[in-house]
């Protein structure tokens, strides 16, 4: 019954990591700038960070004269039997996209009506971090039909880049590569070849424990949990000190919260150039 | 003949791909409460960018009561001579450090007194991308005498993030690791072992014409020059065909700007889920 979408063009907007303070400029437009903005809701324990959405929005929205309509919606839950990992998140992203599109048909039916006569529906996604690191929100709306006209992606502050800078950290030793991955690939594939230097991501299972003991032995870490917000914890150190005291700040402030991110950068200590990280 | 130096508390201040709108708020507020910005010189090729950190400079302290100080240095030139890297590096960066010292001299002796009374000069740097990432100045800062007593990083949008916004490119397949290194790295190394996407940095001999021949058959290619800025150039596709139109279209650049710096991701064929980027 309901009326077809009209052609909706995305703005995909990476907002940092829960600090307001790491919105850009662009992002500040670009939300201003949308009909819609649409707010993901992931259940009660991640509560404390649709709030902090909603309040963002909020603050970055009050002073324009024509706020664009929020509208949350309830994200579905990825499927966790089984080891289909892949099928799991196709399973998801198709949910997710049939969720999208309700939302804005409903705020349609609802009387919302795209600012520019004749243009097309502006709809933003506020993306923890930046749109093209671990996020879905890409695939998603890959999966729209019809395709949107227009997929506009605006960047923003990562985890990765969120936590070298709360460790006053380089990344890279000079001139030498690094390799970006997550929890799972570092269990099931070990230290990844070639490089000294390992941010890991997506690891609620604090992978680094499972590291073989000569190695760990040889190894700094970098770790930061709420990285740039004000719950922010850090802790660094050789990684058989440090480890077993992350284990237990981690489960504390899980507990504390109800939640945690977190995210950790490795480091062999026998290649590395002499230290170069303030630690502040 | 000089006073020695009062404490300096250092900010380095990502200030994103040379577009103004990537500056944060953080980044915002951290250049208008600095006592004194220090601006490199990079020498008449790139008076483009310095021109450009001048006019950031301009725009954004206009409105402050009592703006900092702004000074301008002449970067050091790297030895280039010999095949002793890292000594270069070292020897590069100590003349830098002899640079910003000489420059906080000049402008204290010129009258510059820090705006807290009893406070330590803040002193701030406005870093191309993000502090953490390819960048000497967290290096640099580190080998201050005495050091700073305290150094602050305020994150920033890399090129990374330009390049994979301005393709609305996920850089990660979904879960999979990638691996970020140099130009030099992928010419003396080969393709990174392990991982199927490779983001390559400070590369001025667009390196991927040295990939095996069976190898570049495999890969697609995302590029960007001036990423984020107004003279962006992208081009993207399989290697085969987009390296070549690459090749031109970076020497047309250069020629036309006097300057350029580009980015790129590769990604070989076989391995990856299919393809999720817009190309808008």
């Amino acid at each position: 019954m309901s009326r077809p979408l009209p052609p909706v063009a995305l703005t995909l907007i990476g907002i940092g990591t829960g600090n307001p303070d790491h919105l850009t400029r662009q992002a500040l437009q670009a939300m201003r700038a949308a009909d819609l903005i649409l707010l993901p809701h992931k259940g009660e324990d991640k509560a404390e960070l649709a709030a902090l959405r909603q309040s963002l929005c909020d603050a970055v929205l009050a002073d324009v004269p024509t706020p664009p309509r929020v509208a949350g919606f309830d994200m579905p839950v990825r499927r966790s039997q089984g080891d289909d990992y892949l099928a799991q998140v196709d399973e998801w992203h198709a949910a997710i996209t049939r969720c999208w599109q309700a939302t804005m048909a409903q705020a349609l039916a609802d009387g919302l009506q795209p600012r520019q006569a004749e243009g097309p529906l502006h709809v933003a996604l506020l993306v923890w971090g930046d749109p093209s690191l671990y996020d879905s929100t890409l695939r998603i709306a890959a999966r729209m039909q019809p395709p949107p006209v227009q997929v506009h992606v605006v960047a923003g502050i990562t985890a990765v880049q969120a936590l070298t800078a709360a460790h006053a950290l380089a990344v890279n030793e000079i001139g030498q590569p690094f390799t970006v991955t997550t929890g799972r690939q570092l269990r099931d594939h070990g230290w990844p070849a070639g490089v000294d230097t390992v941010v890991v991501m997506l690891d609620g299972q604090c992978s680094f424990t499972q590291l073989p003991p000569a190695l760990a032995q040889d190894v700094d870490i970098w770790w930061g949990a709420y990285v740039g917000m004000a719950q922010q914890v850090l802790d660094h150190g050789p990684l058989a000190e440090a480890g077993p005291r992350i284990l237990a700040t981690r489960a504390a402030a899980r507990a504390q919260h109800g939640w945690i991110m977190d995210i950790y950068l490795l480091r062999r200590r026998s290649a590395a150039a002499p230290a170069t990280a303030f630690n502040v």
